[in-house]
């Protein structure tokens, strides 16, 4: 059975990092859900928009991975960029997706998790009022409804370089949100919070950059591993990283590889041949 | 209210062909499921696999557009690679997929069309014995469960190079496959076969290029449109797909495709602001 999480939010949830930032993560033990069924993951994990690349869910399963080496991890991706908590609103659209898309999961695995970041879309002291009213709401009603009532909740804070960029004046209010995220970790039942501290963005200053959704990964890993918050960035970090880069590859993931190679018509069918005939002899 | 069309099936319907090898189709009438919502369309459309690229969806809705310049049309992707009719059964992941996505797009749609291309994972005589049948069924609790009985369903024949590759001997049944499809067509009501006469493959063998796939998806709006079988090529394929590519961009297009370019970091903040106000200045 395989170990699953949701992944809910908006953008940085679904990942906007640019992939040649960082070094792939390619394990044939991490899963991501497409059409209902679970595929080897690679980025996008959650393709909301041509703009999807590098988000936090890969790190956080390759960092699952190293404490679970004999089980399968499998990502639920239903973020969607640019969306509001009244966007994610109970019977609405995407909470709705998030269900049934949930649901398919738990024919095949076991949800024990749920990943969410958000809060760029509601920046406003009005919508920071109501922020932890409204995220109550629609994490209570998810929990009932796919029988998760008790899995930790792991949400994140939002970029301290958000009021910087030439979007700035969107996102004064970014504080507000981020203290209504830490409250609401600290006042709810099976909940925790991590830092975005210390961060970076893309160009756009909006979107965490490849190597920072890495980073804020394996933040999300902490806290769910240790069920506690993460109020300051950890110190290894990038030894965590490293480690998740230098795992060898296995058989299987290289003629995944030669396969896809193969596929995109970046090697011609006779190299494909002969690579294949070696790994398999190797 | 958008007219949807729900697009099932394999990989050939989830589109393999690569996107630099053919203009881009970019029209903010043309919108795509994700999540649950609608977005502007882009390729690849049906993201199942990092191979996903140009399909025969994009040309489909092209050409629907140059009919009904005055609405919206939206595409609900839910083909999936290497799926075989078993694997599409009814009560299964793929279905229930197809059904919980398609319900979501009736929240703001009508469904006008069913696209299928399917039938690579079956070429075996006994598998292509049984083809009719399993289909028949599929398709029709997928109507019911819809409340669809009535639109067309439009179903493609297998590529004519299948079995030179160096997969060929998988797929020396592909013939028999092509019989099912078009006697299917023949005895089912409101269903239409359209060939795959004439059109080529990636080097792979298996995929239609992404040429292949534009004209595929003209032959399918003429059978949508005409309500009639096209068993062979049309005579003004490439002169539609020429009108497609020739369509101007709006103003909305061109913003929108300038907003890509600054969050992929291809263009820098201050040129972003200064095409941004000549767009909406012009």
């Amino acid at each position: 059975m395989i170990d699953s999480f949701l992944m809910i939010g908006q953008s940085n949830m679904a990942g906007r990092g640019y992939t040649k930032e960082v070094p792939p993560i390619f394990d044939e033990h991490i899963k991501m859900q497409r059409n209902g069924l679970w595929q080897i993951m690679s980025e996008p994990i959650n393709f909301d928009r041509p703009s999807a690349g590098v988000g936090l869910a890969a790190s956080f399963a390759a960092s699952w991975r190293m404490d679970n080496p004999q089980h399968e991890i499998g990502l639920i991706p239903c973020a969607d960029g640019g969306t509001s908590l009244d966007d994610w609103a109970v019977t609405g659209a995407l909470f709705e997706n998030a269900i049934s898309q949930s649901r398919l999961a738990q024919r095949t695995s076991t949800i024990k998790g749920i990943l969410w970041h958000q809060g760029e879309s509601d920046c406003s002291p009005e919508k920071a009022n109501q922020y932890q009213e409204k995220l109550s709401v629609i994490i209570d009603v998810l929990r009932k409804e796919l029988h998760i009532q008790e899995v930790p909740l792991i949400i994140g804070g939002l970029g301290d370089y958000l009021a910087d960029g030439i979007f700035g004046p969107y996102f004064t209010s970014y504080p507000l949100i981020n203290k209504d995220l830490e409250d609401f970790a600290q006042t709810t039942k099976n909940c925790y919070f991590v830092t975005a501290k210390g961060l970076t963005p893309n160009p756009d200053h909006i979107h965490f950059n490849a190597l920072s959704q890495r980073i804020l990964g394996v933040r999300y890993y902490k806290a769910f591993r240790d069920l506690q918050h993460i109020p300051v960035p950890l110190n290894d970090e990038e030894g965590v990283l490293a480690k998740i880069y230098n795992r060898p590859y296995t058989k299987t993931e290289k003629i995944k590889l030669l396969e896809h190679e193969f596929a995109l018509g970046i090697i011609e069918s006779k190299d494909y041949l002969d690579h294949l005939t070696a790994l398999n002899q190797g």
